[in-house]
């Protein structure tokens, strides 16, 4: 890894305190930060840099994931911290930047490796590329890179609109767009469980599964960000991004190599291969929803409307699932069904994988009915793969019951998702960052759905806080004869397992 | 299940006092027992019916796997029960039996449904058998059924006679062959695991399978039974049987309905599939052991040899294991290794299937081997099913890792294999009961091996007590690129599991 400078713009803003600093300190305690490195962090306000190592230090202490930092590890991890008071929008104001960057380079005997990350609000992204290029602090003589947060444009025109400007500053392979879900371990250990095990690598086909389900569930409303929210919906917040991600990661056939760009390139070819939908024909597929008042985890809470900052006759979706048919020769016939919403009755994504069962009559004989195989991949809050099996139970005269099983990582200890991204975009491996036209492609896909609820084609359902959206969203499946599975209803018999 | 009486040869014997009354008993608690039911026991001693019932409540009370009986509920029980001295070569004295029988139906008012279980050494099947036809305790308006015991003959002429023997008293539908490992609750599951899992009837050929393991080690040594034990030897005691059951049990094919007759007509199929071995082949395929003084759990052991009641210059193997094709297009070119021996390092019976790991080429570019997937099918005295699969260590930096995965059954109150068979027999259902056509074949292949062994053309190698056998089962393994799976060796690295 080498040594390098970290530019960070947004340097006393929430995120940078909840997960960039933490995070950082984590690659540092697990040596697996450079050999030399400089922290530069930028924002509006006049700090020293005694200030804002201070802030530094309260963010490690307050959400790393080891609360408890050594004194003496601290302060050396402090020391690579400098701050400088820019205004992004001025280009001027990038000059006295250029000194501290380069004045560390030559304190440290650092090589021109610069690394900026734009930990700010979108509307600045453009901007701050161009003055990066403008004041010379993008010629470099070793590597450049941008690593840039969510939302990548609100439709595919204005993400168009911004990839050509970052482009003028730098290429697609200096690029770094974080979509965290890339970064969380169980959706990073798609790949291995795809690819590294030949049991279910022969099985991850039309041939053997049924259907594909991927859900996002928060218990959260819209909590302070109401009005950014209002204005993008969970279309844009979710599903264009992370749900898009996650399906591109479970449908990606074998690449060639283990590289980023092979892999990059297979699930660009999910999204190439998704069947687009024509703005007439979304409601056919798509439920939109927006949550009433209700109680979720046994408190009362308002309806959308009545949140702080939202408009009062918003139009905005809460909730979407969507049926996504991929046009390939694996896929052919497999619907995978995606869903998000806020204030749903459990926190919980995961992808669940429901087999088809060509068996059944066999046993219909016997008066049985197998369940059907589940592989169930838990992304959050709890990681875990688990299979659904059939097993005789010698206590109950052999019937066969669905036993489940987890094989679930320790989740003690585990790097958070900013850490992996963190320590992948030092070592300059982009596996795990969307590429510029798996962003484009998802944008495509999803700009017939924005048109149609703009026009109002497709109803807009209310859903009570609390349930599992609403009822048109079991309704699209029923239409296929499928169900979510492992919703959580009182009203539904839990799956008998035996463990 | 009808009404039936129940007529017991060997009723003071230890198989009855261990295994048969106590199954008996909680088949009785669990419901399982017909609506009226006679038990008959038959013995040489002269006995009481009272004492008869107290050697019964003593034997539930000490071996039952519930050892608390309710007193009104047992006496309930053994009521049941009577006893009937009888010396079984004497035709004559089976008309006092016959007497016993056809009265408790007269006092029940039981249908003449007769089941006749013969819990004694095998010189007698044959004797008794003929008897019970002689006096007519075979002739019923009922049903009639003959439960027996192995071993069925001591090579194929010996089985042979037997078996035509029994034939002139007993229809092959009438009788029931005990293998005791067809009635644990793993090996039953089998049939499950293959047929109600689409996953893994997906992968159960050779075009995932690399080979399967079927081990069945002991930690003990002859024991009480080296007079038998020396002229039978390990390939007559375990392999002619339980060995090859499991075999059929883990290779057969989906079958056309889940009836016995189709279940057993797939085993079948897979016995004649089994490549014969020529006499002058065997050891390349087959090792013979005999164990050496050695410690095993702790305990320092004398040799076999040295065993009470063996012979001095005793060549009988205590240990076989072998390689098997079976020559059908689903398993071309999997070889089955079996392996069974006394005084080993575990007691251990297991199954473990070793996939094939197509895509290994795909991470030695990046220097990591994942290992091959394994099912892993535990009998005795654990049972569970078990997947290895290769997951991404977070706290590795996403090393990809071999995971093993646990979805066993609870132990707790299991029946055991007795109280499953006789549930069956009760029943009518021979499907876990040896086919006499199962028991020919097997015998048929076993027969070579038998006159190498006695011609000397294998070489008899000692092992050490305690060990996993000879070396030289390792190496039938290892000329074949593999090794044997989950064995216990100090000097061996355990497969890293993080769970």
């Amino acid at each position: 890894m080498d040594s390098m400078t970290f530019v960070l713009f947004g340097s006393t803003g929430d995120l940078a305190k909840r997960k960039i600093y933490p995070a950082l300190y984590n690659l540092y305690l697990d040596k697996k930060m450079p050999p030399a490195f400089s922290i530069v962090g930028v924002g509006r306000r006049e700090w020293s840099d005694e200030e804002f190592q201070a802030s530094i230090a309260q963010s490690i202490r307050t959400f790393s994931r080891r609360p408890h930092p050594d004194p003496s590890e601290l302060e050396t991890f402090l020391a690579a911290f400098r701050y400088c008071a820019v205004d992004v929008t001025d280009p001027e104001a990038f000059h006295p930047l250029l000194s501290v960057v380069t004045q560390r380079e030559t304190e440290l005997g650092l090589p021109e490796n610069r690394m900026f990350y734009l930990s700010v609000a979108p509307e600045f992204f453009d901007v701050i590329a161009a003055n990066i290029k403008a004041c010379g602090l993008g010629e470099t003589t070793g590597w450049k890179r941008l690593i840039i947060e969510k939302p990548f444009g609100h439709d595919l025109n204005s993400a168009r609109q911004l990839n050509e400007k970052l482009s003028a500053a730098f290429s697609e392979e200096e690029i770094y767009r974080i979509d965290h879900y890339l970064g969380k371990p169980m959706v990073q250990n798609l790949e291995a469980l795809e690819f590294a095990n030949p049991v279910f690598q022969a099985l991850w086909n039309n041939q053997y599964i049924a259907n594909v389900q991927i859900t996002a569930g928060e218990t959260v409303g819209v909590e302070e960000r109401a009005g950014y929210y209002d204005q993008a919906g969970a279309l844009r917040d979710m599903v264009q991004n992370h749900l898009l991600q996650m399906l591109m990661m479970t449908a990606m056939h074998v690449p060639k190599r283990m590289t980023a760009s092979d892999i990059r390139a297979e699930k660009r070819k999910v999204m190439e291969a998704v069947r687009p939908l024509k703005t007439e024909d979304v409601w056919k597929h798509v439920v939109r929803g927006q949550y009433g008042a209700g109680e979720v985890l046994g408190k009362k809470v308002v309806g959308y409307l009545e949140e702080p900052g939202v408009r009062p006759d918003s139009q905005t979706d809460t909730f979407v699932a969507a049926r996504v048919w991929i046009d390939d020769p694996f896929w052919q016939g497999v619907p995978f069904y995606i869903r998000t919403g806020k204030r749903m009755k459990e926190k919980s994504t995961r992808i669940v994988i429901e087999f088809k069962n060509p068996l059944e009559k066999l046993y219909r004989q016997k008066r049985e009915k197998p369940a059907p195989n589940l592989l169930i991949i838990s992304v959050n809050p709890d990681e875990g793969i688990a299979l659904q099996v059939n097993s005789k139970n010698p206590s109950n005269r052999g019937k066969i019951e669905p036993v489940t099983v987890d094989f679930s990582a320790g989740t003690e200890d585990v790097p958070e998702a900013y850490e992996l991204l963190l320590f992948d975009a030092l070592r300059g491996d982009s596996t795990y960052f969307a590429h510029w036209k798996e962003v484009e492609l998802s944008w495509i896909w999803v700009e017939p759905i924005l048109q149609a609820f703009r026009e109002n084609l497709v109803p807009l359902h209310e859903y009570t806080a609390g349930s599992h959206g609403p009822k048109q969203a079991r309704d699209l499946l029923a239409a296929d004869g499928f169900s979510w599975w492992l919703d959580k209803e009182p009203e539904r018999q839990p799956i008998p397992v035996h463990s």
